[in-house]
């Protein structure tokens, strides 16, 4: 931070939405720096084994795609910095600033590099701070995990998190859905078209998810749904084998044979760090529509962080791009 | 039409949107089809010489990106079928039908293929037609042509109708962008970032695009307008090397050396079959947010010919991702 450097733009996070926003950034010319908290780029996909959906490069594992664009960022010459982002405020807005603030705001009008209207952001992270004109939220989200003995190691090897992503690699087999919601039941429908049988296991005595979906899961003849259980341990050599499941009213255990498990009981934004400084739903998504446009000025949500409709790996890219292309058009009116 | 196929979804056109859309559909087990009005898939991709903004897949050729999509939705199954649309109509409604039609659709419920309640619709194309319980629109769109000597046979050479796409390989040459709409004072903006000089043809005496934008032109020192022009020709052998331009008020000519003409003169979308049948705007854009929801029940559009903020390949994509979400509940609801 001793050079003043004012960046066009910090992409926070480098998952696919966040090396999207970067291929994009780089080619518009923008001076952007992307942040990112793990060592290794691309996010979530990374823990896929295979990604089939993401057009163009079928079957590809997730491990490759993120390196491809990771790759394709880098020889675009896209910049990354590592570094887990811990605030951010205003510069340029006088409710929101310190003494100090105050005085490098001064420093920075002075040298022009930060007219006295406009808005910009310093984020601070573990290693460093960033100073910048705008902001690209692209910090992901994570799976709510079961917690068990078994999920860590078999994640990968038929424990999944993504019944859209990897349920057509369980074709004819057994699978089991952990959970009640939405996502569960949908996840059950989804999985019961392609798999023998598709095991919902709920621990409670009622789904939570919508009336037409219980409808749904009650009329597929290849669901069977397991009331007032969970999931005590996940069994297996290699690939998933079976589950130890237990109900928790009776207190009576099964060994039930599957050979995935598919866990829906929730995800959640990784925006911890931006509570109170851009609005969020409920669950902590950042409200924005595909623009990314959030509810403070300069500052766009890309990727799983947002509120949408479908969180894979191409509306992330497409994310990525359209913030860009929303960035852009705030730079040039700035 | 003799077996009384009833699909559960019919892809409209087969670029990056439709494609894309008929990968999720196969994994969803829709039984959909594509119908393509090409020969060959991938839409406007196919005349683009090199696609560098498509995350994962850097720097490769239009056709080979094109080819890439077509072979990821062949892989997976989805069926595709040559056909171009000339009319849909409603089966199921009372009020849109020929007795020819409501004979049909009488047939259908008896065959119980078609709940008296649920809404159905019939594509009518050059040789076959197809009855589906939905719809995405995925038709693209067409850019405008000059309609120039030179233009078409140089186009890929040097002629382009995308800044976004192409701009970054004209880096330290000259170029010209031909309109004075927002989109041809965006591209020259973008374009002189990179660019050593550009161009801007316009044929009248004052820029149509924003405000803003205008002022930005202005501003930047390498942008230089050439008012009340146009362009007669495009020459050069293998790629661009020079434009005939004429002064349209003094009739003076000039030619200008460019390495690459951007024309801008507006895109119109492929909707001309569904006039009347979804909303759309003065432009004729498909009226939809990113969920694909036309005003039609059933009926959703994804990529170009959709009203959105950036036509890019990995914009389409994703649309097509989404609309068969948005398809898979609808579907889910009947």
């Amino acid at each position: 931070m001793n050079e003043k450097n004012i960046y066009d733009l910090v992409i926070i996070g480098s998952g696919p939405a966040g090396l999207a926003a970067a291929i994009y950034a780089t080619r518009a010319q923008l001076n952007a720096l992307v942040l990112e908290k793990e060592v290794m780029s691309g996010g979530q996909v990374l823990n896929t084994y295979e990604v089939d959906n993401y057009p163009g490069l079928p079957g590809i594992n997730g491990f490759d795609l993120g390196m491809k664009f990771r790759e394709h960022a880098d020889a675009l010459g896209a910049q990354f910095a590592e570094d887990e982002v811990l605030s951010i405020s205003t510069l340029g807005e006088s409710d929101s600033k310190t003494q100090e603030g105050e005085q490098e705001e001064k420093e920075l009008q002075a040298a022009e590099l930060l007219e006295p209207s406009s808005v910009g952001y310093r984020i601070v992270g573990e290693n460093d701070s960033y100073d910048t004109k705008s902001i690209i939220i692209a910090s992901g989200a994570s799976h709510r995990k079961l917690g068990v003995a078994g999920e860590e190691r078999l994640t990968g090897h038929g424990v999944s998190y993504c019944a859209t992503c990897d349920g057509a690699f369980f074709k004819g087999k057994t699978t089991a859905v952990v959970g009640g919601g939405d996502v569960a039941l949908e996840d059950a429908i989804f999985l019961a078209r392609g798999c023998e049988k598709v095991y919902l296991i709920h621990r409670r005595d009622a789904l939570r998810g919508a009336a037409i979906l219980q409808k749904r899961v009650m009329e597929t003849p290849n669901i069977e749904v397991l009331w007032d259980s969970v999931v005590d341990e996940i069994q297996g050599e290699e690939h998933v084998e079976q589950l130890q499941v237990r109900n928790v009213k009776t207190g009576t255990k099964q060994a039930l044979t599957v050979q995935g498990i598919f866990v829906a009981v929730g995800i959640q934004p990784n925006s911890e760090a931006l509570k109170g400084f851009v609005d969020m739903d409920a669950q902590g998504y950042v409200i924005a529509d595909e623009s990314g446009k959030t509810s403070r000025r300069g500052v766009f949500a890309a990727g799983d962080v947002r509120t949408k409709m479908l969180r894979q790996i191409v509306t992330a890219a497409s994310d990525g791009a359209n913030s860009v292309t929303s960035v852009e058009r705030y730079l040039t009116e700035l």
